[in-house]
């Protein structure tokens, strides 16, 4: 699959290496040059600077023929922005958003944008750690 | 249980109402006062103000009686710190630390701290979705 991940963070990085090790094509948008640097020597796949909600940026980086977009970034509002633009104005068939602030969670969900919610996943597999350990 | 939490950023306030609300008692450590506000009014357990590896602000939460020590703030230098003063100091029996830096994994490892990485179980759960999708 070809597959773009918006932000070369941590998250963005460790899938950008998991996806492509498991054969996907990716591509890594960031507007951080150092960030996009991290990525290291191991990723053959596709970087490219620029504002990650900037239209030109995402064609450069594939969307128009992207199976998947994930828009990973610390940031709710760019998640947001960046995700409504692939799925309305590309089309693109899978978009999955990360959030930030657990509260702009129905914002997400009024838009209809398939999300992942890191916060919630880990304090729920912690609790679970927690209590299964009381047994 | 008596479960200390240390750090009130997004993940240990969640834990803190979860864990609340599944009955536990529960203490939040945090060296800002803002961010302990913000476990707002829900939040009935014990916060407590100061430097999150002073044995005193730790003996302050009822270190001495915990069952359980969760150090998920973002830093791991301060995440080791706790877990091993709650470990080796106050014989916690359980202490569970987040790791935020993914390479800094194998410094937990090798100091014996069961850890959580969420970098890396979200980056594992975003892949088996997309992975799931091809099917």
């Amino acid at each position: 699959m070809y597959i773009i991940i918006i932000g070369s963070g941590r998250l963005g990085r460790m899938l950008s290496e998991e996806l492509t090790d498991a054969g996907h094509n990716v591509s890594v948008v960031d507007r951080d040059s150092k960030r996009l640097e991290a990525l290291g020597t191991g990723f053959n796949g596709l970087s490219v600077k620029g504002i990650e909600y900037d239209n030109a940026v995402l064609k450069e980086a594939g969307i128009k023929h992207a199976d998947y977009v994930l828009s990973v970034t610390s940031d709710d509002n760019l998640n947001i922005t960046v995700s409504l633009a692939a799925k309305e104005i590309f089309k693109v068939p899978r978009v999955i958003a990360r959030v930030n602030e657990p509260q702009k969670k129905s914002v997400y969900e009024l838009l209809g944008i398939e999300m992942i919610n890191p916060t919630e996943l880990i304090s729920y597999i912690i609790k679970g750690k927690v209590e299964g350990s009381q047994r």
